[in-house]
């Protein structure tokens, strides 16, 4: 906990994150909540003017309380709504708690683990972001400290839906980007399994979406590139892969019946948001399946 | 022109806009190119480090070279595919010359009108973004330095599509977001004829773009609004408002005839992206059709 959590005086207090060294995104800051070194990272929690409280890992925003729904929303509900028995999930990284909300309000889960390598990024957000981590107190979820590396290689358990929520692929969430890991998820996958991932920035960070993709495309029978905006995160336009083990997987083709009768009241999702993210413009059609070589 | 147009010497040189005093997006500029007063507002065009040259209006940032495009294919190519005969054009504000150069594009298109209240705006970018403004130099635009809200009350002259490519209501573009100025639109149009306008953040923004919808609503027999997103823009994700004369108008009817036959290379548009423009987040059609009230 820093010494620094009384801005009461009106300190004209500027949180920024710089991308590439030539842009910037820039929060008013309140008040410092959490700050701790854990064995793999810093991790902050500071309480922001108009974007609630922001949760960053080495200084990169991960979660603002103001628009972590559209995130966490796209990652789960998008496969959730594709696979027709969804009972046993994975949440890879995700320690902030919000991908597992929105998992649970399916109810055809019944086990839902979420394996975080950072105890120090639960520990935080349980004391100071309830919105997204009280999520981890429900019955259904099982919370695993431990390398989702190391765990997804061991485990013989088998999974419906595994989520990648990482970080930027730099420092613990770099093994989660490589090809390894992905040979292990298939594995650790039932037929019919589904792989989501945060899969960067189209406009900014295009090589490391193109090299997941990839590397999704080498292992899995069907991957694909979905789209969604963040208000928080640089370039505004932000993506996940999503992957599965059959074949004739259609991503559009939402489980109707099940999106009808469970009538969840979102905030961002709905099932034309879903087939519409699945809309790729131009340019990072051009990037993701076009033969122009590394950009 | 400044005299700060020489930063070669690595100077480390940070231009902010900073949104409803909570939010704020910084570019990396090496030089000052232009900046002048002209009799409405402040002008300056900067050369940044990643995003290309940077036209600002009162320190607002109204295109970048890097994703300029965006913007403009999407308010110029989506009217214009939903127009089956657009002859006669008409960009209100738009100095900058990107919505032209996208309208030019069709070959129907025999004339466009770019009404720009302040020369200085087309001085600059003719000086210094070519990309944008040599558009204005084609036999089909003509280009007219006049009050668009002046010039519409008084033309007698009737358009097939409007593309009111305005800044923020602040300052010029401010009647811009009237009830009185779409009424004179609504005169202006032909039988069948469509205007997009650019209308704000749904997440910063949202009272504007509510505001101007329903100014469309009570005018238009068809009212609707459609999304992009844009690396540029606070929040990212952006809005255009679309209207039509047609009380039977489909936005997602795309001429596909004109569209296929004309085969454009572009670098967000196509006939998915168009479509998907229209499926709005959840909270964004609360506050549009809901019954929140204002927010």
């Amino acid at each position: 906990m820093s010494q620094f959590n009384d801005n009461k005086a009106g300190m004209n207090l500027w949180l920024t994150e710089y991308s590439n060294d030539n842009f910037g995104i820039s929060l008013k800051v309140k008040n410092i909540l959490f700050s701790k070194r854990s064995d793999y990272q810093q991790i902050d929690i500071v309480e922001t003017d108009g974007y609630g409280r922001v949760l960053l890992n080495d200084g990169i925003l991960m979660i603002s309380e103001r628009d972590e729904f559209i995130y966490h929303e796209m990652m789960a509900h998008v496969p959730l709504f594709l696979h027709n028995t969804p009972k046993r999930i994975l949440v890879v990284g995700g320690g902030d708690g919000g991908t597992v909300r929105e998992v649970l309000k399916h109810p055809e889960v019944e086990l839902c683990y979420l394996v975080e390598i950072d105890e120090v990024v639960v520990e935080g957000c349980k004391e100071f972001i309830p919105l997204t981590a009280s999520s981890l107190d429900d019955k259904r979820v099982k919370v695993i400290m431990e390398d989702a590396v190391k765990f997804i290689s061991e485990t013989g358990d088998k999974f419906d839906v595994i989520m990648v929520d990482s970080t930027d692929p730099v420092g613990p969430g770099a093994p989660l980007f490589g090809e390894s890991f992905y040979s292990d998820v298939f594995k650790a996958l039932n037929d019919g399994g589904i792989v989501v991932s945060q899969a960067e920035s189209p406009f900014i960070y295009s090589r490391m979406q193109k090299k997941l993709f990839d590397i999704l495309k080498s292992i899995f029978p069907y991957a694909g590139i979905y789209n969604f905006v963040n208000m928080t995160y640089p370039g505004g336009l932000w993506s996940f892969s999503i992957a599965s083990k059959d074949k004739d997987f259609n991503p559009l083709k939402i489980n109707r019946n099940k999106y009808e009768k469970l009538g969840l009241k979102l905030k961002y999702y709905n099932d034309a948001v879903h087939v519409s993210a699945f809309s790729i413009p131009e340019f990072q059609k051009e990037f993701l399946y076009g033969d122009v070589g590394e950009r």
